[in-house]
C-alpha cells in the first residue's frame, strides 16, 4: 500500500497525480473500515480525501499553516501527518480526539469544534506571521455552513481590510449538518450550478471588446467609467470580491489536478485570496453520499461494504433520547398551542426537531449556523406575542450569550430555552462537553432553569416552561437516553421553584439537578447499608431555588451536597451556598459535587464521570466524612 | 413653536414638506439646548433628525413597528412620541434613558444598547406578524458601524431567505463611534462616492440594448444567458441583493422630499428592503459635524452656540481615568515589548488605545464591531507567538463569550483582557453596566482575573498580565476616573492569586475586589470607633484565589464580608464560598455584598450603589449584625 509510505506531508511531496488518485483510493477505504469499527465523522472526512492530498502537497505543513474550522472533518489530514496508527483509538478515552489538537500535533494549528472561528484564526496567524516578517502560508478551510456564522463575516470583513496574504478555502458540500439555509446558501448554489460563469466571463468581456470598436466614443467612455462596476458583471464570486477577497473557483473537489492548480495559483496571490471547492459529502461511499446528514457521524458497526446500507447494531430495545422527548413533546404541544414557534441553528435532527418542522414547517425555523441571531429573533417573536422555542446544544448557546442576557433576559421576553447535549457528551470532548450553561445562565436577572431527573418529567417541564409567561425560562436536558421511566400522557405544570423529595432521610440531604439523580439514589441504597440515612431530593429548579426547603434542611442542620453534572464553579452548589449566605444562615456544611474546573477530554460519558470523580463512590465517600458514622444495620 | 403641537406621530402625518423642515430645525435647536444641560449622544442624533420626521409620517407607529439598532440615536423619535418634556431628566435616575425601552413607551419596540440586533429583532416581529396574519410594516434602522457585526450579517442571511415583508434603513454616517473599519465599509464608501452608479445603470442598459441591434444573434444569446449576472453590472448595492434584499438608494439623509418618497417605495415594497440613507453625524452642529467621535456623546456644560467649540466644565485637576491609564500603559510596555499587539472592537478612544494607534499603527488592530471576530483574531495571534491585548468593555465581552471559551480558554493561549468599563458605568443604563464578567469568567477553567484597588495598581497588573505565559489572563477595571493615587514610575509583577492586606484587625476580613475597596476602608474607619477592628484585604485575584490567606481566615474564626461592584450571583463571594466548600471548610460566616440579581438601570454610579446599598452603611450594618458589638473606644 503506498498509505504506508506516508508518514508526514514531506512524503507527499513528489507523488504524481496518479499516485495521489491511489492514495485517495486507498485512504477512503481506510476511513471506511477504520470507522467501521470505531465510529466517527463519516461523510465530511470522504468529502476532503482529495483536497486534503491537494493541500498537504501544495503547502508545508507545518511551516504553512493550515486550518481547519469545525474540526470534524480533520481525519484526512491525522492520516497524512503521522497519526493513522491511531485511528483505533479515534475518539476513546486517551485516545485520538475526533478533532484538530495542538497538542497532539505539530501540523494542528487551532483546536476547534465550533464552527465559524478559522478564518479570524487565519488572519490571527497572517497579521502575526506579518509583524515577525516571515514568509510562510496561511490557509483556512472552511465549510459552507459555517459561512453563515456572524464570526466568518465579521472575519472576512478584516481580512479584506487587512489585506495580508492568506487563502480561505471554501469547502462546499452544500451542507452544514442538515442541508444548508440562507441567502448565502443560495448564493454558493447559484455559482455552483451555472456552468456559464466562468466561460460567460471570457465571451462577455470578448463582446465588449467588439462593441467597443462598433459604437465607438460613447461605448468607450462608458466603458471606462465602469471600471470597477464590470467586476459585477465578470466576477462570479461578487459577494467576496465584495469584501475584499480574490475570488478563485468554482472548482471540482474532487479533480485533483485542477485542485493542485488552483491552490498553487491561491498561494502564489497577494492579499486574501477565496477558493470555492465543490465537493461531495461521503464521496466514495454511496449510502453516505446519498443520505449525508444521516451519514455525518456514524456509531461503530455499519457495514463496510460501500453501497450497502449501513447496519447500526442494536443491542436492545433502549429507552427514547432526551431529545426525541423533547422534539415529539413540542410537536405534540404544538397542536395544541398555535403561538409555538421552533427554532433551531442548523441541527433539525441534532435538536430532535425534524418531526415538529414536517408537522408545522411556517412554525420552524432553521436560522443555519447563527446562533446569536437565534436568539434575538426568538426575542422579536417574543416581542410579537409568540412563544418561541430556542433549541440549541448547551455548548453553542454560548454564542449567543450576549443575546440572551441583552435581548431576552433585560426585556423579560417569555423565550423557552431547550437546552440539549447539557453535561457530559462523550466522544466530542472538550469543545462540545455542556458544563458551563447553568454557571453562566443562573447569574442572568430574570431568568429561570430546570432540569427534569428523567425522560418523563422533561415531558412535564416543557409544558411548564410554554405555560411560563414571567419571563425567560430554560430547560436543561443531557444527550443520550432516558432512564427507561414510564411516561405520563397527560401534561402538568410543575410549581416554579419547587424541588421534590424522592427519598426520605434524617441524616444528610443530597440536592440532585437532573438525571444524575440516579447517582444520588444509588449512594442512598449504599449509605443505608451503612446505616445512614440519606434524603434524595429532585431539585428540578436551580433558579428560582427552592428556598422553603433549603432552610428546612438548615434548620435541620442537615449535612447538604449537590449533585450536578456541570461545572461546580458557578454551578448549583454555588447557587445553594449564595442562598444560605444571603440569608444568613452560617454554619451550613456542603459539599459541591460536579465537574472540576478544567476542560472534559473525550471519552464515553462513564468514563469521564469516573476520571472526575463524579459517581456513586466518590458520593458515598464524601458523604462518609461529613456525617458520623453509624452502627450498621443488623 | 410647531414642536410644541407634536404630542405623537399622528400629529405629523398631515405636515408638509415645509412644516416638516421648520420642524427638524426647532428639533435640532431643542437637542442642542437640552443637551448642553444633560449631556447625552449628541452627533448620532443630530444626524437622523429628517430620517425620524420621515419615518414617522411614512409609517405607523405604533402599529409599524420602527426598531433602532443601538438606540442612543432614538433622541428624536422620543420626542416625537411624547417625551420631549422628559429631557431634563435624560439618562439620569429615574429619569428618561438614553436608549429605546418598551417599558417606557408603546413606541419603543425593543430595547437595546449593544449593536446589530435591530435585524434579528426585525425579522422576529415579521416572522411573528405573518403567523397572526396581521400587516403592519416592520422597520429596523441601523447604522454602518453596526453592520460590521456578525449578528447583523446572521439577520440580513435569514432575512433574505424567509422573504417576508420588512425594511431595513441604512443610516450611513460613515462612523460607528469612530471611523469605521473593515471591507464593509469600504465597500459603502464606493457605493456612496460613486455618482456614476445610479446613472450608469440607465445608460449601460441602453447601450446593451443598442448592441444587442448591432451584432445579432451572439449578442442576444449572451444578453439572455447573462440574466442574473447583468444584476452584478446595474445594481449598485449588490452585496445586498446578494442576501436577498431589494436594494434602494443610497440617498441623501438630510433631503425630506427624497427621504419621503424612497421611504414609501421601501414601505410599498415587497418583501426584504434595504434602504441606502446618508447621513452626517453632528449635523446642524458644526463642531459635532467636524468631529464627530468627540462629541458622539457630551457631557452637559457645552456651549450652546453653533459653531462654537464645545466648553465643557471643568471642576479641577481630576485623577486620571482608568482608560487613560490602561491606554498609557500599554504604549510604555509596547516600546520594550515589540510582540504586544492591542485589539479594539471600534473603541478605539472609548478604550484609550488612540496613543497607542498613532505609535504603533502597525500592532493595532481595530476590527470594528466584531467582538467575536476580535477574540479569535486574538488566538490566532497568541498562536503566532503574539502578546495581543484584547481590550473591550464588560458588557461587550459578552458578544464574544464562546470565542473566549473556545478558541483562547480551551487552548490555554496566552492572550491579556483588558476589561473597562467593569462596575456600573452610570447613565447608559442596563445594556452598559459590567455586572457580570467576573460571574461568567471564573468559570471558564484556565482563566485568571485580576481587578486593582487603584490606578496605579492598574499599572503593575497590566505589567503582571502581560508577563504572564501560563494562559489567559484578565485584568478589569472601572469606567471613570481613579482614585487619584500617586503613581510608581517603574513597573513590577504581582504575585499570582495573592491578595494583599491594606489593614489589619482581628474581628472580621473585608475581601475587596477592585477599588471599591474604599468602602471597606471606610467602613473599617467607622468600625473601629465603635471598636470593631476590620482586616480590609485588597483581593488582587478573584480567580486563582488566595488559599493560603483563605485558610488563615478559615483558622481565625474570622467573619468575612466580600466586597465587589459586580452581581454576587456567580461572583467573587461566590468564589470564595466555593473554595471554603470544597476545601471542607464548614462554618463559614461570609456575607457577599455586591450588585444584587436585578438589572441595575441608569443614575449615577452613586446613585445606583445606594440604590441597591453597594455602600459603606450597608456594609457596616451588615458587619455588626456578624460581630459582636464591642464597647465603644474611650
Amino acid at each position: 500500500m503506498l498509505l504506508d509510505q506516508i508518514h508526514s506531508p514531506s512524503d507527499l511531496k513528489h507523488l504524481s497525480v496518479e499516485q495521489l488518485t491511489t492514495l485517495s483510493e486507498e485512504i477512503r477505504q481506510f476511513l471506511i473500515e477504520s470507522l467501521a469499527v470505531t465510529g466517527g465523522h463519516f461523510g465530511s472526512n470522504l468529502g476532503v480525501v482529495e483536497l486534503t492530498l491537494a493541500l498537504h502537497q501544495i503547502f508545508e505543513s507545518p511551516k504553512d499553516k493550515i486550518i481547519w474550522d469545525v474540526g470534524h472533518q480533520a481525519y484526512v489530514h491525522k492520516i497524512l501527518t503521522g497519526r493513522k496508527h491511531l485511528f483505533p483509538t479515534l475518539r476513546k478515552y486517551k485516545g485520538m480526539s475526533g478533532f484538530p489538537k495542538r497538542g497532539e500535533s505539530e501540523h494542528d494549528m487551532f483546536d476547534v469544534g465550533h464552527a465559524s472561528t478559522s478564518i479570524s484564526a487565519a488572519v490571527g496567524y497572517a497579521v502575526g506571521r506579518d509583524m515577525s516578517g516571515e514568509d510562510h502560508k496561511v490557509v483556512a478551510v472552511i465549510g459552507d455552513g459555517a459561512m453563515t456564522g456572524g464570526m466568518a463575516f465579521e472575519a472576512l470583513n478584516h481580512a479584506g481590510h487587512v489585506k495580508t496574504d492568506m487563502v480561505v478555502v471554501l469547502n462546499d458540500n452544500e451542507m452544514s449538518i442538515a442541508p444548508n439555509v440562507g441567502a448565502i446558501s443560495s448564493y454558493l448554489t447559484k455559482l455552483r450550478v451555472d456552468p456559464h460563469y466562468s466561460s460567460f466571463k471570457k465571451e462577455v468581456s470578448h463582446l465588449l471588446h467588439k462593441v467597443g470598436g462598433d459604437i465607438g466614443d460613447k461605448a468607450a467612455k462608458v466603458l471606462e467609467r465602469a471600471k470597477d462596476s464590470f467586476k459585477y458583471f465578470m466576477v462570479p464570486g461578487i459577494l467576496f470580491e465584495e469584501f475584499g477577497f480574490t475570488y478563485l473557483g468554482p472548482i471540482d473537489g474532487h479533480d485533483l489536478p485542477t485542485l493542485l492548480k488552483y491552490l498553487k495559483q491561491a498561494r502564489n496571490t497577494k492579499g486574501p485570496v477565496l477558493l470555492h471547492v465543490i465537493t461531495q459529502k461521503g464521496k466514495g461511499y454511496a449510502v453516505a453520499a446519498d443520505a449525508p446528514d444521516k451519514m455525518h457521524a456514524v456509531n461503530k458497526g455499519f457495514n463496510v461494504q460501500p453501497g450497502d446500507a449501513p447496519k447500526v447494531v442494536k443491542v436492545k430495545a433502549a429507552p427514547p433520547q432526551y431529545t426525541k422527548v423533547f422534539g415529539d413533546t413540542l410537536t405534540e404541544m404544538a397542536k395544541e398551542n398555535e403561538n409555538i414557534v421552533a427554532i433551531t441553528a442548523a441541527m433539525p435532527s441534532g435538536t430532535g426537531l425534524s418531526k415538529f418542522a414536517d408537522a408545522y414547517p411556517k412554525r420552524f425555523y432553521d436560522v443555519g449556523i447563527a446562533e446569536q441571531h437565534a436568539a434575538t429573533f426568538a426575542a422579536g417573536l417574543a416581542c410579537a406575542g409568540k412563544k418561541p422555542v430556542l433549541s440549541l446544544y448547551s455548548t453553542f448557546l454560548q454564542r449567543a450569550y450576549d443575546q440572551t442576557i441583552h435581548d431576552i433576559c433585560i426585556q423579560n421576553l417569555p423565550v423557552v430555552f431547550a437546552i440539549d447535549r447539557a453535561g457530559l457528551v462523550g466522544a466530542d470532548g472538550e469543545t462540545h462537553q455542556g458544563a458551563f450553561d447553568v454557571s453562566y445562565l443562573r447569574i442572568i436577572p430574570n431568568m429561570a432553569i430546570m432540569m427534569p431527573k428523567d425522560e418523563n418529567e422533561l415531558r412535564h417541564m416543557l409544558h411548564t416552561a410554554v405555560h411560563y409567561d414571567k419571563g425567560p425560562i430554560a430547560v436543561r436536558y443531557p444527550r443520550g437516553e432516558g432512564r427507561g421511566v414510564e411516561m405520563d400522557t397527560e401534561l402538568k405544570r410543575l410549581p416554579i421553584g419547587k424541588s421534590e423529595t424522592v427519598r426520605d432521610g434524617k441524616d444528610l440531604a443530597i440536592l440532585a439537578f437532573g438525571p444524575i439523580i440516579e447517582t444520588a439514589e444509588r449512594a442512598a441504597e449504599l449509605l443505608a447499608e451503612e446505616g445512614i440515612e440519606a434524603r434524595v431530593i429532585n431539585l428540578r429548579f436551580v433558579k428560582p431555588l427552592d428556598g422553603e426547603m433549603l432552610m428546612e434542611l438548615a434548620q435541620q442542620n442537615m449535612p447538604i451536597v449537590t449533585l450536578e453534572e456541570g461545572a461546580v464553579a458557578g454551578g448549583v452548589g454555588s447557587a445553594v451556598l449564595e442562598f444560605y449566605a444571603q440569608n444568613r444562615v452560617t454554619n451550613i456544611n456542603l459539599f459541591p459535587l460536579g465537574l472540576p474546573d478544567q476542560f472534559i477530554e473525550h471519552g464515553t460519558p462513564e468514563e469521564l464521570r469516573d476520571s472526575v470523580g463524579l459517581n456513586v463512590d466518590t458520593l458515598v465517600e464524601y458523604v462518609k466524612t461529613m456525617v458520623p458514622l453509624k452502627q450498621k444495620r443488623a
